[in-house]
């Protein structure tokens, strides 16, 4: 399946307070992947990033990523998103209070910087689905 | 934690029978990411791919990949591998034999083509590591 669109089928991958595997591209042509959290926020997916990060900087370079999630109840239920990446500034830390509270976290006490961090928005492009709903 | 070679730490989730998620760049220039088994082989990775895949495609005309593993019962304890693909004819079947059978299958009833399919194998040039031992 593949279609610009994010399938019914796999929004519960999106909507759980899951980890997701971000690749980038580095400046040595190498993919590069990390987890991180995320949201799906509408139609769009949003992560919060520390402008000290590599993948941030690789962003700058070439903002096309892929975020992919697998069903930890069943690796072979997949999704991915392959699109470009936008950025806002979050100094107001608007954005990475919401994500900490969708992860059940006290944003007061969470034991990570919030400052200095943008708001990276990526766009579905191409979407790829594989596996059954879940039941 | 940034080195060529696997820390000790994190070689129990290469060794188990678990999923990777393997980062090439396609032709478009958009990272792409699949699910895939593999093999840590001594020091190197190995997977099976079919030559109709597009991996593999990506990967004749780009030869750099990002193999990415979490910890299924932690996904805050990650590896992540970039290196250099190359590959091999697997004609006589044994490597997706033997990838098969260490996934518990049996190579002869596996529903799954085994014909016109190669061998990948993947050299770490930098490897990413984090969270703490398992234990």
């Amino acid at each position: 399946m593949s279609d610009p669109s994010i399938p019914a089928s796999h929004r519960d991958l999106l909507d759980a307070a899951g980890v997701a595997i971000l690749s980038t591209i580095g400046d040595d042509g190498y993919p590069q992947s990390t987890a991180l959290w995320f949201l799906l926020d509408g139609e769009v997916i949003r992560t919060s990033l520390h402008r000290s990060r590599q993948k941030y900087k690789n962003l700058l370079t070439r903002p096309q990523a892929t975020l992919f999630v697998l069903d930890p109840a069943n690796p072979y239920r997949t999704v991915e998103i392959r699109g470009d990446v936008t950025f806002d500034d979050d100094a107001d830390k608007v954005f990475i209070r919401r994500l900490l509270a969708h992860y059940g976290q006290d944003p007061d006490t969470f034991p990570a910087p919030t400052d200095d961090r943008v708001v990276l928005t990526l766009t579905a492009g191409h979407v790829v689905a594989f596996g059954d709903e879940a039941g």
